[in-house]
């Protein structure tokens, strides 16, 4: 018998204990200590970590309720799809996951490696830091993640068992609501808009039908297109770097979705620090927002490539194999890229959940600029989106130009 | 205890004393009789009688090999998607399925209403006997447990649940493997050519590169788009009519899938038994031809008209309450019932499961002249499906003719 045989929210002393009993990391006499570092919304994060031998693990543990509010109830099942995702990650993209060391399902947790000598990418790219090996590390997970989760290569009997165990309802209603629904609606109380932007928000994007005609395609697209395995919310929070490394984390909206998923939110995350980054305008920015521009053409430009190269090598499926079929599957990849950019362009700006990227521009004039900008190039990411397809023309459009086809 | 708590594959005298046992319609001194009338290839089929009170009962039991061969495993999860999805049908589309009266998780049996009164219909087409009303029922039946499952009505949590209990994938591949993959390659063993279409299959079928490329891109729209609950396998030989009655059986191969694979299904059955009638030649065949024009237009434009009414009655999806989304969303279910309409007349032609409708024709040059009219068609079914939006259009394209846009 243990206190951890079944389910209770634990404390940063029990973390200690739960430690010592159930790890085989620490030393039996060892004086552990232990900080609950969690930010998110929905779990709680613990850090154990021993002064003498510095050794360290993170518990990531599930809250039954979030931790904004008791009222808002969320099943444990998440860190389990957390949990099985990353030692799959794992696999499939060695060292570009943190490694897990134990599942717990009792008591809802995941002992995993602890990156504590990381910085959050977003952050990192608040302060203009750049990592020349990031879109090669990106690229690498994503197309090693998806495609290799697809029908393309997986036997497609297995295949249809990892769809059954990562349905994911509740994750997946909280971006159906909050990309495909609430900023494109007045009327919900969860949106909040900045005073300066409000007019041309209310005029462009809740008075355009044709948008919102556009994004209810996408939304069926996301809810019914079982794909391959996403990770769910692959934004700049849920990435881990230092200078030659790269760590994606908090894979628990994890469900077999629409590719472009993963790829348009790497790709609009990074058009928010580089918007950033121009309305701080100081000679430094050049430099960082030049890096920015080339990493989000590469980024493109590599998935592209490494995803061809990976279907050739391990495509088992025999209608994938006529010619030119690899193509015109990439092709639809990347118009479901384009719409996600321009989606999560849009709900992190008019929706509830806001990025520091934007929020913490000071000038009234530079955050609106900032805003705008980014939702003018939206639009056309969703609207335009069968015409963009190379690095170059997402680029383009997030710079207002034309695309050359 | 009892003998039937755990599974064994029952015989005639099992059927009867499991009745006695478990069911409550036969009296307790009741002299029952049983036939085994099972003619697919994966269950068995007793009827169940009491002489006296011409009650009866059908039993259903899942074998774990095939009938056909013993080396062909098969999990008996298929009865359970059965059950259930029969039980499921009633709710949403009431009279219009045999009625379940126990479904048995340990024997893995299904007892449901007998329909020996009842003929199957693609042998009462076979006769030339026509059914006023099967076009008004089986879209009703196609509208209610279509859009009735998807993502515009169902509240989108629970449609998750559902897709997972559905996840049915063994018999997804026998489809997979039959109709998108198996008919399009000159190398696989299962496929048996008539000698006097050999050549222009060789030719015409597996011939087309750009044929392939379509099916390759409707074996993904099939594997991965998760619409709604389909039955799966609508074809002539899982509906039971008689004269002002339809219903629908045999639902095993029931998974969340792209709606117009279930109308395609219908479409395409029936033009076999036009192609029969055709080559019979005789006084009757005309009005029996006519009546089945008439049907297979009255189904496309009946079940467009009451999905669009469905829509407006039942949608709960707020972006698909956009105007003109539900128009969208329909042309696309029509798209795809005219590529499965194509489909599944070059299946039952090239690859191993044929029609008797076909190869019942005994003139050689009649069937040769079917085959290649159904062929000739399929293939403008699935190159053309973009253009293919009317019921007239279904009827133009069998025939031959240019389709009126």
């Amino acid at each position: 018998m243990s206190k951890f045989d079944s389910y209770f929210l634990m404390t940063p002393s029990d973390a200690i204990e739960y430690s010592k009993e159930k790890l085989t990391l620490f030393d039996a006499d060892s004086q552990l200590e232990c900080k609950e570092i969690g930010d998110g919304n929905l779990n709680y994060v613990f850090r154990v970590w021993d002064p003498k031998t510095k050794r360290s693990v993170i518990i990531k543990q599930a809250g039954n309720t979030a931790r904004i509010s008791d009222d808002f109830k969320l099943s444990t099942e998440r860190i389990k799809i957390e949990s099985k995702a990353l030692q799959l990650e794992e696999r499939l993209a060695p060292g570009l996951v943190p490694k897990v060391y134990r599942y717990d399902e009792g008591m809802n947790c995941c002992v995993m490696e602890d990156l504590s000598d990381y910085t959050i990418l977003r952050q990192a790219l608040l302060e203009q830091n750049i990592f020349p090996q990031f879109a090669d590390h990106i690229t690498t997970f994503m197309v090693n993640t998806l495609l290799l989760t697809s029908d393309v290569v997986m036997e497609h009997k297995e295949k249809k068992e990892w769809v059954k165990n990562y349905i994911n309802p509740e994750l997946c209603e909280i971006t159906e609501d909050l990309v495909y629904t609430e900023p494109y609606h007045d009327n919900n109380q969860r949106n909040e808009l900045f005073p300066l932007s409000r007019e041309w928000i209310e005029r462009e994007i809740y008075g355009d039908a044709t948008l919102r005609f556009e994004v209810a395609k996408c939304k069926f697209e996301f809810m019914n297109h079982a794909q391959a395995l996403l990770h769910g919310d692959l934004h700049t929070g849920s990435i881990f770097v230092r200078e030659n490394d790269t760590k994606v984390i908090d894979p628990e909206f994890a469900f077999y979705g629409p590719m472009g998923y993963d790829v348009g939110n790497v790709i609009a995350n990074l058009f928010f620090a580089r918007a950033h980054a121009e309305a701080l305008k100081d000679q430094k920015s050049q430099a960082f927002i030049d890096w920015v521009d080339e990493t989000i053409v590469t980024i493109i430009d590599q998935f592209k490539e490494k995803f061809l190269q990976a279907w050739k090598e391990h495509v088992t499926e025999i209608m994938a194999k006529e010619p030119g079929f690899d193509r015109w599957y990439l092709q639809n990849v990347i118009k479901d890229t384009s719409a996600v950019t321009g989606l999560e362009l849009i709900r992190r700006i008019v929706g509830l959940a806001k990025v520091v990227d934007i929020t913490s521009i000071e000038d009234p004039n530079l955050r609106q600029q900032a805003e705008l900008k980014c939702l003018t190039a939206a639009k056309r990411f969703i609207l335009e989106r069968e015409h963009i397809q190379k690095g170059s023309d997402f680029l383009a459009v997030f710079k207002g130009e034309k695309i050359h086809e």
